[in-house]
């Protein structure tokens, strides 16, 4: 890309584009407030270097309204001068990524609100659903005072920020709102019931408005909620705690629901201060980790053209994290992410990627960080923020992990350049050298339905006592069970979204829908009409028998002719499909299949079906009874054979269900991906759908913990 | 050891012995139910060249009584010829550890019971707290019916190993009772409550009465259990949740001791049947995990002489585990198992080492293995068997995962031999090579203290309501905390039972004490005689105030002067300790020192002590109120500072806290190991006290998740 930030970024699904030029957005996170000023040009300079573009920092409130209302910049020390690094950033040319908060995080104190606000102020602090605050710097966000300091600050922020935009010379590009949102929160097993915020029990509350505009009638509520109700404003919210019957179930989707509304207005309310003071850059907002994506829907929406949703894709942020290093289960959560990202609209972007760790142990290596940006890549990451990219002394007393935020990071708290930076330039090298792939699409010879209400579920629906197959164990299967399995059997999948339309049109790719026994309407009807339109699809381990509400709906299913209750069962069973015996995993009975239904698989004890195929209109659909966690080869096996009854060409072919591939194709090369994320050196020798037929990739020996890239020419390729 | 198994084997705390010469016990499972019987030989021979002396087999009870009363063995197919397998291990030179049951798991239905016996006497089935059963092959150990049947099975079964035992010239050198006892219950979430088994509301019946030996005076069980009771009958069992008031936790503690007496007299019962049939081997049994260990401490005192506890440390069995290969985290289980088992009495015996895993994937790698035997090995294992060394076809449907049982073992499931077999056989070679070993002693510098009723908390003690520090916290905190720290910063730790007086007489070894609100006086006043009489202990993160019956009880705080309580703040505070500062961590108040005690360190916001130190007697103490997790240099730089007040001296010098070391000594050689369980390779220049002075061991690079092994003789030494 052009070294002299001067036009914007704009973007799309597919990358990232500087005056519609396609562009990898390189950026690392470096606290002016950290890093000796006289070292912030090298400093930038070196992640030029490495193949950077950008510069990201957070601007503390903490630091700059140390007292209430006396704000401090420049003049008061160098570790306050964010002017001074702006034009720093414009000099070396890089963009910047402003990050004014109000949160920041970033292992400051208070995480990084000014302590006089959390302090004097309780009332704007989060309370549980008991009423109580929970925490001494966890906000309520739409809380009047919070909003009014938020004002203050902004008021005197915004303004410097405005005049450092790309519109007026400056390098800003973006500026995030907040930090994280939600974590804060969702981290201490809440959400926030504010009473004063939510308006619980007052006629023109935010919660008794929201349920009157969803419901209209008190009555439709007392009915849902199984409780008796006279008005909106007697309705108290329910604690979260994902289970109980499928009334409380609706009461804590519905909370669940409002509250994310209340983020949307608080993500609103930000924008239209930086907007009011004239902010004109783009603005983000970096989820906490992939899981949360789906959370802000409502706010991605809301905020509409000119908003990028990110999201932070760390391994490990301290030893009771689930790995150490990337491994496969870190990196389908990370193709999940990124998928998830990318039918919201956006270029993948992975706005804090590791670049070290707060914690010196376990480490964050140069080899294994290397090893993830790669998987990252591999699995569409389009663009990236290093948290961070170097560090330095923390500003006295605020920090609260340590005194020196060296972080691990490539360039050390004292500038010397470590392995990491290393590890660093060659990512920037790889993405210099290879300026078809941001164009390339990703191969795919099947697909994944994401229905993000699913999604959204882990928070309110883990288990319902009617025994319904919930929302948040649907999505775990669908993780640990068929992507997994997918992935390991060398297919290559891709996700649509069933709220949208256009993955409507392909018919040929078959797509794999894991359903919980819940199901908008909407979506069961657009799965008929893909049917009968001709589309081939798998549905797994049951099929919904409620709708978005909970209540009985059961299009699909009738459609299909076809049922599966969640009634998993233990381990006396012996499911065996097609070719494959026994395969380990629970079955869902299927209790109705119509006559004319092609049994592909049955239970060996009892001879029921667990799995049946029927036709519909101009298509066919597939039910399998079955959840697994992926384990065994028979898995593999399984699902090619029920993909290979809906006529799946693979795409990519390899042996080893332990080396993973990303096949990603221009008009003129393919580039293939090959991970080993396992501790040993595995080999494989890997064929591929090349742009002019198979092409034999070669025999493959990848050490462990590593990802490799292989780029084939289409005139190279042997047809 | 001799290759003709004849004489007994004996153990003790240090190692396993034939005729009084030590001996590594080496086993190797495999199954005469699915090893094709044409091949026992071979592979049996295949363990012995690995450095095998013993192979173990579950005796599947489901498989030789198919329906009630109706037994079947060699005469009824090959994979049914239980003699035939004894006899063939007497010619290949092997001792057997034999596995009858009544449980075996090993991914058999209905974890190896007949399933006539699940399915016919539902009342056998263990119950939940409400009195529902909740699994149908999870028993009522003690259920009469279920002692019945299993006195017919072992009527049967035990006059076959009787007749095989070394006394009579065959080849069992053990029996083992049961398997991974109580894993059934814990791995549900509940213990047994089933009604007729343990008799609650009948006067006679095993729940009232131990309430009656334990109180008395039902009116002691009405004032501590916060209830009004007129008999011990009346007392309803609590559910299990770990949370509530002291009240609830003190009810709790005594349902799962309850229960435990109920293991130790499942286990007597068992023994009982076995020794009735004449069977003199010694028993054994296999703890199902690290943590389950604790669980056993009643059963092992009840057996007595003539019974081993051993543990099962697996890494990885599915996708879910907490790590895919040997971590760091897994070494830290890995050794407060072993230690916990050598503190018990017993040589650290890993009864089920990974030899593959159940799951295809992720895959137990011949390298991941290699690694996971080596660490087990630097962290004190003695003896162990593969689960499995090999596999072979499961008999008609009775396997639950697969039909074919591969498990990824050494020796495939079709006779051939994998890499993981070479890394086995490498293992064999290395204890061949280094007899010394077996007698070594393990350097330490620094001991920790272990609380076995801390161990068991984790199922009654998680949190409560009154604040108290709980005892799963304070075991999770010593397993996350000092332990990794002390490993980290190059310490050489060992435990030590305080519920023992044999640790008291060294006066000169630091001691650190973790505890939670609650020890036993007992304890207590043991800690107090050791400071009294020169030891020199350091106690975090708090002080107990209550006895083991949860009563208050200050023995220890009150002769120190010293009293921290459980206080926790959040991260606004800034721990400095001598000449670190802003440690990461949990602040727990002093609220009482004596003037004359020595601060070590303050809060550097309120200026209050976060660690004292004290005189008592001959002796010192310090009090730390800080909780951790290991995460930074600061928590190495810390505990080194303290500990070196006590006069620590360093056994081995490592600067490079990802590198873990272990030295062993004898007479006259050091083997010093050294781990690198990360995915990067690690580098460090190690010293170490060897037996005439400080040896420069050299710089070492070692590959990611490999151990290696140093061996030094005396006068190679530089002194």
């Amino acid at each position: 890309m052009s070294p002299i930030p001067v036009s914007p970024i704009t973007f799309d699904r597919l990358c990232f584009r500087v005056e519609g030029k396609p562009v990898y957005l390189y950026s690392g996170e470096m606290h002016y407030f950290r890093v000796p000023k006289a070292d912030w040009l090298r400093r930038m300079q070196l992640l030029k270097e490495a193949g950077g573009n950008c510069v990201a920092t957070y601007i503390p409130w903490l630091l700059h309204e140390p007292e209430e209302g006396q704000f401090r910049f420049g003049e008061a020390a160098d570790w306050l001068d964010l002017e001074g690094f702006l034009q720093c950033a414009r000099e070396a040319g890089l963009y910047v990524i402003a990050r004014p908060g109000p949160y920041q995080y970033s292992e400051l104190i208070y995480d990084g609100l000014p302590g006089w606000l959390c302090e004097q102020y309780p009332e704007v602090l989060a309370q549980d659903v008991e009423g109580k605050s929970f925490r001494s710097s966890s906000v309520s966000y739409l809380h009047p005072v919070f909003l009014e300091k938020v004002q203050r600050w902004f008021d005197v922020v915004c303004p410097i920020l405005a005049s450092y935009t790309l519109s007026k010379g400056g390098p800003i590009a973006f500026v995030q709102l907040d930090n994280e949102t939600i974590g804060i929160h969702e981290w201490f097993n809440t959400l926030d019931y504010n009473r004063s915020t939510m308006g619980f029990g007052k006629e023109n509350g935010r919660y008794p408005r929201f349920l009157a505009r969803r419901y209209e009638d008190i009555r439709r509520v007392s009915g849902l909620y199984g409780r008796e109700y006279t008005s909106f404003s007697a309705v108290e919210p329910p604690p979260i705690t994902g289970v109980g019957n499928l009334a409380d179930i609706r009461r804590q989707r519905d909370y669940f629901e409002f509250y994310l509304e209340t983020i949307a207005e608080y993500f609103q309310t930000l924008a239209g201060m930086l907007r009011a003071h004239g902010i004109d850059a783009p603005l983000m907002h970096n989820s906490g980790n992939p899981t949360m994506n789906a959370y802000f829907q409502r706010v991605v929406e809301q905020m509409g053209e000119g908003f990028l949703l990110g999201s932070d894709h760390y391994y490990n942020l301290d030893q009771n994290w689930a790995q150490n290093h990337p491994t496969p289960q870190y990196a389908v959560r990370v193709f999940l992410s990124n998928e998830m990202l990318r039918l919201m609209g956006f270029p993948p972007t992975v706005l804090e990627l590791p670049g070290g760790s707060a914690a010196d142990w376990p480490p964050v290596t140069a080899e294994d960080a290397h090893t993830a940006y790669f998987t990252n890549l591999a699995l569409g990451m389009k663009g990236h923020n290093y948290y961070v990219f170097s560090g330095g002394p923390n500003p006295p007393g605020a920090g609260s992990t340590t005194d020196s935020y060296d972080y691990g990071a490539g360039i050390s708290a004292e500038g010397e350049i470590r392995p990491l930076y290393r590890a660093q330039k060659e990512f920037g090298d790889f993405i210099r050298d290879h300026p078809k792939f941001l164009v390339s699409s990703r191969a795919y010879d099947c697909r994944f339905g994401l229905d993000f209400d699913l999604a959204r579920a882990i928070r309110y629906w883990q288990h319902s006592d009617e025994g319904y197959f919930s929302g948040a164990r649907a999505m775990e299967f669908l993780r640990t069970g068929p992507l997994t399995t997918a992935l390991c059997a060398s297919l290559s999948p891709v996700m649509c979204d069933l709220g949208t339309e256009d993955w409507l049109e392909d018919m040929d790719t078959p797509l794999m829908v894991v359903c919980s026994s819940s199901m908008s309407r909407e979506k069961q009807e657009r799965l008929v009409r893909f049917i009968q339109q001709g589309g081939k699809a798998i549905f797994a381990p049951v099929l919904p028998v409620l709708d978005e509400t909970f209540e009985p709906c059961s299009i699909l299913a009738d459609y299909l002719g076809l049922s599966a209750q969640a009634t998993g069962v233990d381990s006396m069973r012996r499911p065996c499909l097609g070719p494959v015996n026994n395969v380990l995993g629970r079955v869902h009975w299927i209790q109705a299949w119509p006559a004319e239904a092609r049994v592909l698989g049955k239970e060996a004890v009892t001879g029921k079906p667990v799995a049946c195929q029927v036709r519909g209109g101009e298509g066919q659909a597939i039910l399998l009874g079955l959840e697994w966690v992926h384990a065994k080869r028979e898995h593999e096996h399984m699902l090619r054979y029920l993909f290979g009854e809906l006529d799946l060409h693979q795409k990519v072919a390899c042996c080893n269900p332990n080396l993973w591939t990303s096949l990603w194709q221009s008009e003129d090369s393919s580039l293939l991906f090959i991970m080993n994320l396992l501790t040993a050196p595995m080999t494989a020798r890997i064929q591929f759908q090349g742009l002019r037929g198979w092409v034999d990739a070669g025999e493959h020996n990848i050490p462990p913990v590593r990802v490799v890239c292989l780029e084939f020419n289409k005139q190279d390729e042997s047809g």
